[in-house]
Parts: structure tokens; C-alpha cells; sequence
């Protein structure tokens, strides 16, 4: 049986680490994640599982017995100023169920958060983490280089060995929602079916910089109005073309130099969409680069467009989908339902070396990313007990 | 008789100091600034002016005789890497006439460029500039206080007197267009009607922050998706109401956080108008306090209308304007026009307490603000023998 009162109890300790506000404040590398990547490693220890930190600071405690085991976890470091739960929830997850008796490894990946690049920690286990993009990246807030950190972190020189895939049956994760459709529909768990690909682009706009009293509007080539009558046509267009659950956003945009009485010479913008389906991303890829030269022909600035990163959608197991769907009717009847994930989680990487899957628990008004971010207590418990007996079950399978 | 050979000479050895490239690089009580207001006052000298700096940096060059007076100046500081004709034209230009013989004082208003604040030198000598307002004044790329700047350039405690407006019987600047009208329909001045006002404001939306990927289309609330449509709103709406040569600029959008996957909480846009009449800038005003709230009624994010300035446009004197066109015609029959003036000059100023006038030459390629601002030497000599003949003129009206 799963010691769900334990289980709040450690996330409750956890949380005095870095505390800030209701939340947490623990760049990863800082002391405060370095203590909890410790503190981590000492209740891994007490549950029987042989803990371990390789060089870029994953934390992965074994279990000591024979034959094919689970592997259970999520990251442990926070957004700057950012929830108690997010991803902690997930590791102390993996604790509990190792703590019940399951033959389960657990994990918590470096940098999820993306302190200094995107997803080091899952890359690092599936051995696709160059030594050359440690060298070159730098954290994304204070400029400092990554060597650095992990340096000042103890972690130099220490070994980054790669997951053994043929180990594991299967990779579970839990995680709050960061939405509120839980919420809304007054749900309490959500069987994810896979996480959305990320397709980010950057569109850069070049006009020509003047003085806004002294250029008429016939003389002017304005990339700021450019990139406003484009996000406009984006904005129109888009909704034709999207899948159900596509989201898209347009996150920043720089005028360049960014002055009330000078007209930009330079716009900058960044877009992204996300999907599940790639013919979605296709599509919408589509509709892209079909606007992109619709306003070079109408407008007096020329946009580029630049992909910045396409990721792939990772589905989850079917068979772990069900073991999760299964334990949510028995121990939440009618109050979950399926969903994608429009966030990254580690869960993506795992699942091209072995099957995974996550479970959602609900967010409190979806916030996230915010030390304001919270789940009911309840919810939590029920949440690490529809995990704990669907890796049960998906362990006898 | 204008000596236009020396003045021509005078500008290139002002060249000299803090040159950058083509241009000059004279930010306001730098090194080279105070060099430049040195060297001026040594020009003012040989040509039997009687200079004094005064306490915001302010060169006035005294005429010794008797009777009422041209004042006849601009400002010899520059943006930062920019041109050499911005602002030390219309200062040299006062020298050349006061070194023909004309009863003319020559005036340097200090950092007409606003690298502290909007026309300090101006407003002082209108005796409309407080201590407080110095006290509070920074320089808007280093940050550094008016106050240590000023003390730096040894001007602490020095006297600011006011100008003495029945001294002078107007007051005349010659300044680059800074645009390419002049240049496109092939014509050599242009005799400035007004200087058009700037209504310059700060729209300001609230949305809420949140993850790109966790929020659904239906419930995000983008700051940045509204700022979009109320920019096209404006884009779609202004041409129907504005003036014949109104201008109306974008020249900041900041999305706060500004990261790629997270939806804008905040937007901030730095939106103006400028025109000559008062008339159609209220129409303007009427125009953006109606689209504002029919944003608010149809988007999900809040916006709220800021007024930053409201400046009043200056109209030109028509007794100097009529000696102005006389000369004009008179020197280069057929090769000039009228035409307001987009950007704000120091003249604005002074016709609040004396009538003033402004000539412009041509400016090549329209380029200001940029150390590769430049005009023809026929066309900086021409400009100078127009005002001369006009300024000769005018004082026997």
C-alpha cells in the first residue's frame, strides 16, 4: 500500500528548501537545488534504492533487486521564484512508490527547467548531450557559463553515463496540469496521451530606422507596423487551419531600437504552435511560410522566417495508458479524463528509448510557472495512488 | 556680404571634435561636448560676440551694441554617432551672420538631443526649467544624474539667467530637413511653416501570464494578441482621419516576460501623433479614446490610455516666413517650398516669447541620427546666404 501521508510529508520538506513565498526559488545548480538534490539522495537511501548525481546533476537512485524494473521521476529544480510541485511532485512520486515496495528506479532530470539549456538532464541519459554544448551554454538569466556552474556545483569531471533502456519496462511521470481544464470541469486527474511538439520560430522584419517627425508615412519602411499587420493575418488566418487542442502564441516583440520617436528599423519576433499531430504542424507550417511572402508582397519591410527548434510529439504507451486509466476509474470513477500535454516534460525524452506515459493532477486556477501555483492536497494523494497501482499493475503485464 | 567659404570652414573644424566616422559622436557635457562649447565661444569672440556658458550649459554669444537684436542659433550637441550637421548648422550659421556685420546674438541651446531630458537648455532660457527638475533629470543611456554630469562639466552652481525677450526682434534657426522631401522633388530649401506638435502616448494592457503551452486558446489571456489587434485597429482607422501630412508611430511594443513560451501578462505600447494642427491632433485623440474602449469590449485583456506629452505645435512667424520665401526665391528662383517641420526644434521654444522662423537645407537620402547625415556644400552655403539675406532683411521691417 502506497503511504500517501508520507508522500505529503516529503514534498512538505522539500518545500522548506529554498523557500520563496508560498513556493520555491531553485535555479538549478544553485545551493538550494544542490541541497535538494542531496536531500533527495538521502530519502532514496532510506527506502533502499542506491542513490547517485552524475556530471550534469541528475540524480538517479537504483533499486538493488533483480530482474526489469520501472523507472519513475520528473526534475527537482524550479522556474526562478516558481511552485513547490512542479516537477518535485513527479521524483517525491517515484520516492513513494519505491518506498511501497515497487521495483522502481527513480530519477530526477537536471534541468528541465531550462536554467541553462533545454532538457540537458533527459539528453544526458540518452547519451545525446555533447560535450560541446555544455561547453557553450550559458545560464539563460545571469550569462553564466554552464562549465562554470556545474564546477561551483562539485560536478566537474564527474561521469554522465547513459540510461540502460533494456533495464526498464516502462517510464511513468506525474505532474501537475499548469491548466485549468481539470479544474474547470471539476476533474481530478488527467491520463496524458502524449506531449505536444514544440514548433518555434523566429521572424525577423527589416525596414529602415528614421526619425518619426521628419519620414512621412508615404516615405517610411516601418518593421514594427510590418510585424504588427503580419501577427494581424496570423491571427486571422491561424484559427482556419488549427487542430482542437493546437495552441499558438507569439511570446515576444523587439522593436529595434525600440524608441517613441524613432521608427524601428528592425522587428523581431517569436512564434511558436503546438501540437500533438504532425500533420497539424505540417498545416500550420504551411499557412506559415504562406503569409510570410503574402507581406513581402504588400509590405515595404521584408520578413524572413527562421525555425528555431521543430520538436517531435511524443505519444505515450498505450498499454501504460490504460494501466493509468484503469487505476483512475477504480479510485476516481467518472472524474478523469484523457488530454495532451501542451508542455515539455522529461517524459519526451524517455519515451524514444521505452514506453512512458505521465498522469495530470489538477493546478489551482492552472496557475504556473508562479510560487502562487498549488493542487490540493487530496488531489496529490490521489494522484500518487492512481500511479502507485497502475505501475502495479502495468509491472504484472 | 555672407562669407561663406569660412563658414563652410568653421563647420569642418567643429567636424573635428568627437568626430565618428562621417559624423560626430558629441553626447551632451561629455569631453567633447564642453570642447565644442569652448571652441564656439572662441568663434564667438573673433567675430565680436561676448560669450558666457551658463549653469545647463548654454553658450550665448552677446552682440556689444546697441539696439534690438536677431537671436539666431540651434543646439551643437549630438545624438550619440551621429551626423556633424544636426544642430552645430544652425549654430555656425549665427556665427557666419554675426561675422557679416548683422546685429545678431548667437545662441547653443544645451541638449536639444534630450540626453538628460527633453530641451533643457530651451526651457531654461525661457526661465521655465526648476531645480527640481534637474535634480530629477538622468541621462537615458548611462543613467548617470543630470546633476553629476553638470558638476562634471564644471557647471555647478553657475547662474541659468533667463533670455531677455525684448532684446530680440525674432529669433532664426537653419536646421537639416532630416527627411527627403526637400531632396525627392529635387528643391534646395524650404521655409518652415510650424513645428508640428507630438501627442506621444502610453498604452498600457493587462493580461495574465501563463504557460504557451498549458493554457488553451479559449482561456488564455494574451497581453501581447491584443496590443496586435489594437495596433491594426489603429493602422485600419487612422488614414481616414489624419492630416495631410500627419505622421503616427509605433516605436515600442515590450511583451512582458518576453520569452518564447510564455504568454504575455503585460503589454506596453509607446504609440504618437504629430501634426501641425490642433484641430486634427484632437481628432486623432478622439480617435484613439474610441478604439481603446472598443478594444476593452471585444478583447479579454484590458488596455488603458496613458498621455505622456502633449506638446503644442509652434506656429512660424509670417513676417520672417515672408523674408525667408523673398530670399529664397531670390537666391534660388523656383527650387524651394514651405513645409512644417515632423520633428521638434528649439525654435518651438522660442516662439513662445518672440517670433521665430526655420530655413531647412536638404538632407541626403533623408539620414538623421546617423553619423552618415550629410547635405551638399552648395546647399549648406545656399541655406546660409538665404538666411543671412532674409535675417538683413527682416531687421528693416
Amino acid at each position: 500500500m502506497i503511504d500517501t501521508e508520507r508522500f505529503i510529508q516529503d514534498l512538505q520538506e522539500l518545500r522548506q528548501i529554498g523557500a520563496y513565498k508560498g513556493g520555491v526559488h531553485r535555479p538549478t545548480y544553485g545551493a538550494d537545488d544542490m541541497q535538494s538534490r542531496r536531500w533527495l539522495m538521502d530519502r532514496m537511501r532510506e527506502c533502499g534504492l542506491e542513490p547517485s548525481i552524475d556530471g550534469i546533476g541528475n540524480v538517479l537512485g537504483k533499486h538493488p533487486g533483480p530482474g526489469r524494473k520501472l523507472l519513475v521521476g520528473s526534475h527537482i529544480e524550479s522556474q526562478n521564484q516558481a511552485g513547490w510541485l512542479d516537477g518535485a511532485l513527479g521524483v517525491m512520486a517515484g520516492v513513494a512508490l519505491a518506498r511501497a515496495g515497487l521495483p522502481v528506479d527513480v530519477v530526477a532530470c537536471a534541468d528541465e527547467e531550462g536554467h541553462f539549456m533545454s532538457f540537458p538532464g533527459s539528453k544526458s541519459l540518452l547519451g545525446i548531450l555533447t560535450e560541446e554544448e555544455i561547453d557553450a551554454a550559458r545560464n539563460r538569466y545571469t550569462g553564466q557559463p554552464l562549465r562554470e556552474a556545474l564546477a561551483a556545483a562539485g560536478l566537474a569531471g564527474v561521469p554522465r553515463p547513459a540510461l540502460d533502456a533494456a533495464r526498464y519496462k516502462g517510464f511513468f511521470e506525474l505532474h501537475i496540469e499548469q491548466g485549468t481544464q481539470l479544474e474547470g470541469a471539476g476533474l481530478r486527474a488527467a491520463v496524458v496521451t502524449g506531449i505536444v511538439a514544440i514548433w518555434q520560430w523566429r521572424i525577423e522584419i527589416v525596414g529602415m530606422q528614421d526619425h518619426a517627425g521628419g519620414t512621412t508615412m508615404a516615405e517610411r519602411r516601418d518593421a514594427g507596423l510590418t510585424a504588427v499587420r503580419l501577427l494581424a493575418a496570423i491571427d486571422a488566418e491561424f484559427p482556419r487551419h488549427v487542430g482542437e487542442r493546437t495552441t499558438w502564441t507569439c511570446g515576444r516583440i523587439a522593436l529595434d531600437p525600440g524608441a517613441a520617436s524613432i521608427i524601428p528599423g528592425r522587428a523581431e519576433v517569436l512564434f511558436q504552435f503546438r501540437d500533438i499531430e504532425v500533420a497539424t504542424l505540417e498545416r500550420l507550417e504551411g499557412v506559415l511560410r504562406r503569409l510570410i511572402p503574402e507581406s513581402n508582397r504588400r509590405e515595404r519591410c521584408h520578413a524572413t522566417l527562421h525555425a528555431m527548434s521543430l520538436s517531435k510529439p511524443a505519444l505515450c504507451d498505450h498499454v501504460m495508458q490504460e494501466c493509468l486509466a484503469a487505476s483512475a476509474e477504480a479510485n476516481a470513477p467518472g472524474l478523469w479524463r484523457h488530454m495532451a500535454s501542451g508542455a515539455g516534460h522529461d517524459a519526451q525524452y524517455m519515451a524514444r528509448i521505452m514506453p512512458a506515459a505521465m498522469l495530470f493532477t489538477p493546478s489551482i486556477g492552472g496557475i504556473s510557472h508562479h510560487w502562487a501555483e498549488d493542487t490540493k492536497i487530496e488531489d496529490l494523494e490521489l494522484g500518487v495512488r492512481i500511479l502507485h497501482d497502475a505501475a502495479a499493475q502495468f509491472l504484472n503485464r
